[in-house]
């Protein structure tokens, strides 16, 4: 299991639509069969940027999610709206270590 | 709901206690009424750097969380650890929306 944090920077006139964007993109993403979360997180102290929390099942499940429709038309969609490029940091997960728990 | 990003960078030499450290922390903070989640996360490029990420039903929750002896002793225990200040971010929950999906 892997975790992958994508740190996102949005432009200020953009950012409702990038929230509508990533809706959609979690709600497919969650379906994809080697998905465990999909969260999508606003900085409180921040506004313009976001973080979304990927967790998969194996490396090849994360790598699966950029093959897909929906990924594509998210990154698409979001292209013109960075602020500054964003950041993908996969993560090993330590705790907790059953996959019932995510 | 709230998201907080708890960034812990550790002393080379105390890496294994730290993670110790974190699994009996996690295995009682999920048991906290208003926690949602607590993952415990390690950098996969930089062994020193891990992220608890932290998941409760309100502020309240989250505050409540470090009034707890588990959190304290965790506090003490690594307070020695640290190679650097540690960082908590606050984060909105944007996606998933309904408390069941966590």
């Amino acid at each position: 299991m892997i975790v992958t944090f994508v740190h996102v920077w949005v432009i200020p006139e953009k950012r409702v639509e990038f929230i509508e964007a990533c809706r959609i993109n979690h709600e497919a993403s969650v379906k994809e069969p080697g998905n465990l979360r999909f969260d999508i997180l606003q900085d409180a102290e921040d506004p313009a940027k976001f973080t979304l929390y990927e967790a998969y099942v194996s490396e090849d499940a994360a790598r699966a999610h950029k093959e897909t429709e929906h990924y594509r038309a998210w990154r698409d969609t979001v292209a013109d709206w960075m602020a500054q490029p964003r950041k993908g940091i996969k993560h090993t997960i330590l705790y907790p270590q059953e996959p019932a728990k995510w």
